[in-house]
């Protein structure tokens, strides 16, 4: 008992108190609530994968929106984590596919380009035929730095790279963005 | 995934957005953290029971401290719920075994005597030798009428009835109070 709280007071969101409370409420609660999140958590745990097309998690090799021929409109959006591929469809605002980088440009924590899958992405164009890649990335100084580098990169492809314009304050996630400002901001794309 | 997010959003603590971020980081480190807590659950689940005894969770038949020949000094403290039971032992302060009502005296929510477990409370006074029984209640309405209505039961009982004195501030839960206002609650008791 003691593990779990512990391990879950590791969550983002949850301290030592919150796990305790959500320990208790769960043990009073263990047919309802503790012993199918403990199975939704295992399956998870154990069927979860990087796709290897766009490092989207899901439950399969290849990712849904990498499955779905309708999304294969021509356009990648590139973003730094799953959490902004998940801002993104549930604003419900981008219709192509994705391209998750995993992190931005960082010597010191060792992300150089191969580890952001810089080229794989710029295989992808070719690939898929891709004619414009949206840079939406967040507009911090590392993430306008990875933004310019992959523009860079994928200069001599056919591809048009784009950036998400106004909407987007200056260093702010785009997870924490409402979905109005980040449909604006996509929409008002502007050419890099 | 999604049914993993709604489940964990139920915890107390968590919104809808803390259970995605949440979800996120397990699924990064599926194998360091999701993996074993959905274990940790799993196990818990399976294995806590209610004390037959005192009404503790633990993940055996008898608690650990209804087991523990050392916590038979003639003292049984009264609590509502596991909450305070953790919190008492967390602050250390207390070395008697403990009766968890689950609950306050409360016609609407169906709690008579017998769902809180009192004729079970009141056969422990004379099975244990029970010199004194601390009634750990909240400084509520519904905490203060269970405290009366506790002391009424076991009044032709040998055992001393005394309550948590100054400290416990008026509508306060027991489980918020820092550990040295609870330790001076319990050494400041007095007789009811
Ligand atoms: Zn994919
Ligand atoms: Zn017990």
């Amino acid at each position: 008992m003691d593990q779990l709280i512990e391990l879950l007071s590791r969550l983002p969101g949850l301290g030592p108190r919150s796990a305790r409370r959500a320990v208790l409420m769960m043990l009073k609660r263990r047919g309802q609530v503790m012993a199918p999140l403990a199975q939704a958590m295992a399956r998870v745990a154990l069927d979860a994968r990087d796709c290897h097309h766009c490092g989207n998690i899901s439950t399969e090799e290849i990712c849904p929106i990498c499955q779905d021929p309708v999304r294969a409109n021509g356009e990648i959006c590139v973003v730094e984590d799953v959490a902004d591929l998940w801002a993104l469809e549930r604003a419900g605002v981008f219709a192509g596919r994705y391209h998750v980088l995993g992190g931005t440009l960082s010597a010191l924590d060792g992300m150089g380009p191969e580890e952001l899958g810089i080229p794989r992405l710029e295989k992808r164009i070719g690939a898929e035929a891709i004619s414009e890649v949206i840079l939406a990335l967040p507009a911090t100084v590392d993430g306008q730095t990875t933004a310019h580098y992959i523009a860079d990169a994928l200069a001599a492809t056919p591809a048009q790279i784009t950036t998400l314009a106004q909407g987007v304050p200056i260093g702010g996630e785009l997870d924490y963005l409402d979905d109005g400002t980040l449909g604006a901001a996509l929409r008002a794309r502007r050419k890099l």
